[in-house]
Formats: structure tokens, C-alpha cells, sequence
């Protein structure tokens, strides 16, 4: 197989950096299709072995590397097929509606994972999760979920109807510390950075917000992600 | 005055792009020094009766944006006089120890003022404040707040001795969601992004950690701080 810069049509993306390499051959050994390394890289006495025992290629070119590599100083990349699967019907999810950045993706990934909450649901369009900057900024975290993609939420709403929705909107009904109950499975449900999510939302389950100063226009995205997370899954930790 | 791209010496920086610009008119006009405009921006309805109304002279120059700008498309640069400011005796603080990053300071910023803390230690070594990557990753709210810098923790502690240390570390003491009180005025100390607190820290008040799954390294900084903040201040808003 002939590697080349992502593209998003590909069937196949890479990750790039020896942590997320290895969270990739850790969590999702049967996606993982070769391990690339740099000739420059002294240390391969973590790699190798873990490739070796998983059956999983390892080839040196610099070449390739540094084609790929972003200008980084990148001395590992593994490449992986695409792949996706069905989200859990007993655990909480995360839904993403239309996110736009593929770093805050990424980050918002990363921070489910930490807070234990490994399902997510993105409702299209989205940024692309596969592309080489969302697995980064994701740190690898993207090979410890279960993600799948949806034309649109009545889609998700319809497939997982068993979970209770929670839309976090700047006008929501609810305060997010004044929650009486945190039902449970639950979703909750972000939209994009720049817009929000579209009004319909407040008829959807219970909508919340997070109380926030007028004296900045908003919260980052990421930074309300977290917050929520944190408020509802942080007893399960 | 010749106004030249950033340099950390100088007795100035500036803030691009007009949301930031207008925060510094708004809350910080006696260290608003000129506002520069693009000759391409066409709605100045908003910056100049603001500029007039406080005598913060207004000058279109579009070779000098450019050259401010860092490629990106920007119509108006406010230029400012470096200032620092007294802590707040009664409310609550952030303590940023040795933080390396700008993006990062910025961001962790805007959540502070988002969330209602706004007074800001920073202990140096530390990235740059007035730095206009900084100014402009807290969206402006850097000129919400109250900063002082010290060159050490001890420092800090003795000007402040009134607070209430709370470190914040991945070996702290007790549990984020388990304190049994917060008391007021507080101090919630975070260390660099890549190194945390170091250890002796956990001999100042109460260290804390923030409950995490070990499938990731560990939390973003702007994520844990965001967490914090919430939890400690949201009742006050």
C-alpha cells in the first residue's frame, strides 16, 4: 500500500507521534495497518515489540515521515484503517452537532476519555474525525472510543431513543450547578462553535446552561464540554 | 510614536482585531494608547464615536496592520501601555505557576473572567502576558482582570497571606467533587502544562486533584483550570 497525505476520501488516516501510535496499537490493534519510523528514531524498544507480539508492520522510511509529518518533529506515525462502530445503549454519550474545528474535536475527545464518558455521536456536517490533526489534538483518544455518524439527530434521537437528552444551549432552561437530577443514560448534546445549537433544541429533553459572566461573548467550546462532562460523570470516576 | 512588531522590552503591546480592541477601550481606556484601522474597514461605526468619546487617538494605517497582523485578516490593532494592577484582597484568585504557554494563559484568562475570578497571579519564570498571541487568546478579557507578577510562590503567599491555598495537582490530596468546604477568598494554583506543581506544594493548604480515567496522560491545563473554576465559583454567578 502506497501512504499518502490525508486526503479525506481515503479509506485509511495516520497518526503521528509515538503516544497516540501506541494508543492506537493498544486500543485498536485490528485497524492499525503499519507502523511507520524515522531512521532517526534511536529508541525502538517500545515499538518494536508491541508490533512484533500484534502482528502489525513496521517499516523505517524518513522519507514518508517527514512527508507527513507536518513540519513537526515527528519520529513515529501509525496508519490505520477507518473504521466506526455502534455506540454503547448503557452509557452516557456526547453528541456533536456540526462541529466545525477539527482541534477542538479533538480536544473535547480527549477530555470525554478522561472523564470516562467513550461514546460520541457527531451529527454531520462535521469536521472530519479521521484527519490526522482531530487524532492529534485528540492525543490518541480517538482509538479508546466508540463514535458513529449521523445525516441528523432525529437519526441519533430515533437509533438510541432510550437516552435522555441534554442540549447545553446559552439560553437553556435550566442552570447547569441547579440540576436536581442527572437522568441516566444520558446524552449530552453540543453544538458548533460558532452558532451554537439551532433553537429546536430547547424542545429536546432538558436543556441546561452554564452560567457565565456577560463580560466575555461566550465560553470556548471545549472549556463548556468539560464542565459538563465533569458534572455528570465525574461520581462514576 | 513608531509602533513595531511585538517585542517582549517593549513598554507597549497591542490587541488585533475589533472585539479585543473594544474591550480595551471599554475597560482598560487610560492604558489605550492609539487604535489603528485598516483603510479597507468599512463600518466604523462602532470604534470611532467609542475613540472620540474617551480621546484615544485613531489612526488608519494599512501597512502597518499588515505588518502587525501575523498574516491574518485584521482591520483593527489596539495599541496599549503595559500596566499592571493590585490583587483583589476579598476575591477569590487564579495563581498560574511558571505557565509556558500563551495560547494556554490566554484561554485559562477568558475562562476565569467567564466564570467571575478576576485577579490573576502569575509566578515567573512565565510566558508573556502582553503578548499580543496571549491578549488575543483570551478574546480581550485579558483586560478584565487585575495581574500581578512575582518572581516567586513564597512571594505571592506572604503579599496574600489572607487566601486560602488550594494547589490543584495529580496527586493531590482530595478529591475536586469530594471538598467538604471552599473557603473564601481563595487561591487556585495551577502549575506549567507539561511539569504540574512541583512537589512541595502539596504542603500549601489543601491539594487537590481532579478525578481522571488513566486512558489518557492526563487532563489539558485550560481543561482542569476551566473544572476548578466552575466548581469553585459558579454559585456567585
Amino acid at each position: 500500500m502506497e501512504i499518502k497525505p490525508y486526503k479525506k476520501e481515503y479509506e485509511y488516516s495516520y497518526c503521528l507521534g509515538a503516544f497516540p501510535t501506541i494508543e492506537l496499537i493498544k486500543a485498536r490493534p485490528e485497524a492499525a495497518l503499519e507502523v511507520l519510523v524515522s531512521p532517526e528514531l534511536t529508541d525502538k524498544s517500545t515499538i518494536e515489540p508491541l508490533c512484533r507480539e500484534l502482528g502489525i508492520p513496521l517499516r523505517e522510511s524518513g522519507k514518508l515521515i517527514n512527508k507527513l509529518g507536518d513540519k513537526e518533529n515527528v519520529y513515529i506515525v501509525g496508519v490505520f484503517k477507518k473504521f466506526e462502530c455502534e455506540l454503547s445503549r448503557n452509557d452516557g454519550h456526547i453528541v456533536l452537532v456540526n462541529p466545525g474545528n477539527m482541534g477542538n474535536m479533538g480536544t473535547m475527545i480527549r477530555t470525554a476519555v478522561g472523564f470516562g464518558i467513550k461514546n460520541l455521536a457527531i451529527i454531520r456536517p462535521a469536521a472530519d474525525i479521521y484527519n490526522p490533526k482531530t487524532v492529534r489534538a485528540s492525543m490518541g483518544a480517538v482509538f479508546r472510543i466508540n463514535f458513529e455518524q449521523f445525516e441528523s439527530f432525529e437519526d441519533y434521537k430515533n437509533k438510541y431513543a432510550e437516552h435522555h437528552i441534554y442540549p447545553f444551549m446559552l439560553d437553556g432552561a435550566t442552570r447547569l450547578d441547579r440540576l436536581k437530577e442527572r437522568k441516566s443514560p444520558f446524552s449530552l448534546v453540543f453544538g458548533n462553535e460558532a452558532t451554537g445549537l439551532p433553537p429546536e433544541f430547547q424542545h429536546y429533553g432538558t436543556s441546561v446552561f452554564i452560567p457565565q459572566s456577560n463580560e466575555v461573548d461566550s465560553l470556548n467550546i471545549t472549556i463548556a464540554a468539560a464542565v459538563a462532562m465533569y458534572n455528570f460523570n465525574i461520581e462514576k470516576l
